[in-house]
């Protein structure tokens, strides 16, 4: 089969098409023929990581397409059912195995491009606002980065499920209206104006629950004046620094706050596991409603891969960049 | 009746007894003659407070004591059942009035003196470890300033309810040995040696799940080092000092770690309501059993309460300090 990998680790020119073994099954695992691949920054920052042991894998760590062998005693996925979901590594390839019990079932009315665009940014969405945002009804949420993939999930997530207050910022006026579109109650252009002013504003002085931070250092003190009291402050990316210069603990204890740092790629398998079953449940039957939609930057044919890596690495989408492997583009 | 309050903000000298109006009892609460009352830190903060609203309250927010009268709807409660709990204010007195779904029945075994030593201490120490820390069994907790009121419950549940693996630390070997005694499978002499190491030693290298830190400032970094994989690092005081130079966000990602922070006087009414129906219900009865007990530094009669807070001011305690309201001291 074919599938991408690198010669080195480095830059785009790296990237490689290469004939390789079809993808072993192992018990509890599906094997899928792939129609679709999200891209990810985590393919871009494994693509130059310098430290991998070798072989260099496969990479890609999610897909959508077809099972073609079901080594599980899970009855709903026998040959033919349309899935998606996070594979560990593989994704870039016409096959690949999966645990069958991270395997969503696509729901009708999404295509495969359409389903290969939820698993990472809607599950680490989910993850974020519920299992560490404990997002609550009718709560108040800061979103930033919310042209990035993650953002507009966690938009619709918030809106949909919780019924909630976003505000959302990012820094420019087709990311900021993309985010009033989902459902976003009020937008900051970070680059004009101060985010916790509108914060105040929009809250009556009383802050918000819940803050995706993307950002980290340079939004920091800005991200501290905007917590309500027992709000809930998770750190998943660090776009502005990694560095504090300093930190008030008396303010984190008076305000109550949880301040907590996550990434998803690196949880184990059960974890992953867990957080499709719960996250299918409640969010699934909302995309056959029409009420929860991927966004989706951009359709990428599987041959022109290195530029997919481009569109990402130079921030330009707005939703997910998607690599479609059609019989034809292989 | 008689009650403790102070002539001005300020200092031990400006304690008073004084003649006072028997507290009103609303519907929802029961009136209470106070047997016993814990002396808490809040409590020389608020006499030392010069931003208290007039009038100046009854000092003191734990109690034990007898019904004497129910304006509630809960048949437990009936006058003469002997209670402990939190009160808004107002316990360093011969009567107080308290919500009844505060109030804890105290086990048969337990004195009024014993019982006093039980709401503030056992109940922040059941929120640091199970609300906030989500301590699960057999997983491995640090606990700073062990010798302290919260320290003592903490080990003590953290032992008996989750059988979990407790590293103490401590400044006096008094201290420390009492922390073994209560449970403690390690404990560190903080003016002797460095923790983390000792918490990289016991853990082989894997760090602790939950930190009860007391401490702030002056543990940060090896607290930072001390954290496993997912850690929940709950902040519940700043004895080491509040003000951190520099955080490195990565870290908290990387390590997946919850920094929590949390005070518990100021929590609302249905707050301490839901905690202590939670903490009467799994702990009470190892209380009965005697596998819990109250640690009691010193009893003091009423009418010495200056002497009560300069042992607190002092930092002598192991453990609680409690005021004994018998007839004849007052």
């Amino acid at each position: 089969m074919k599938a991408w990998t690198i010669r080195k680790p480095g830059g785009r020119e790296e990237l490689q098409m290469k004939e390789k073994e079809m993808p072993a099954v192992r018990e509890g695992e599906i094997r899928i023929k792939v129609k679709a691949a999200g891209i990810n920054r985590t393919d871009t920052l494994t693509r130059q990581n310098t430290n991998l042991k070798a072989p260099y894998p496969i990479l890609g760590v999610e897909v959508s397409g077809i099972v073609v062998d079901n080594h599980s005693n899970s009855p709903h996925l026998s040959e033919g059912t349309r899935v998606a979901g996070l594979v560990n590594h593989g994704g870039y390839a016409e096959f690949v195995s999966m645990p069958a019990d991270r395997a969503i079932v696509i729901p009708d009315n999404l295509s495969f491009e359409e389903a290969a665009a939820i698993p990472e940014v809607f599950l680490t969405a989910y993850q974020t606002l519920y299992w560490l945002g404990e997002l609550k009804d009718k709560e108040t949420v800061l979103i930033h980065a919310a042209g990035s993939g993650v953002g507009t999930a966690a938009i619709q997530l918030a809106r949909q499920l919780s019924n909630a207050t976003v505000i959302a910022t990012a820094g420019q006026s087709e990311k900021l209206d993309r985010a009033k579109s989902l459902g976003a109650s009020a937008v900051v252009n970070y680059k004009k104006d101060s985010f916790d002013q509108v914060v105040q504003d929009q809250t009556e002085g009383r802050g918000v629950d819940v803050i995706l931070d993307f950002v980290g250092a340079s939004y920091w003190d800005m991200n501290l004046a905007s917590c309500a009291l027992d709000a809930r402050w998770v750190l998943i990316g660090t776009l502005g620094g990694a560095k504090i210069d300093s930190l008030s603990i008396g303010q984190l204890m008076m305000k109550r706050l949880s301040l907590k740092g996550t990434v998803l790629t690196p949880r184990s398998d059960d974890y992953k596991a867990r957080l499709t079953h719960e996250f299918s449940k409640r969010a699934l039957p909302l995309f056959n409603e029409g009420k929860l939609k991927p966004v989706i930057h951009s359709v990428i044919p599987f041959k022109n891969l290195p530029e997919a890596h481009r569109q990402m690495e130079e921030n330009e989408n707005i939703g997910k960049i998607i690599l479609s492997i059609e019989e034809e583009s292989v």
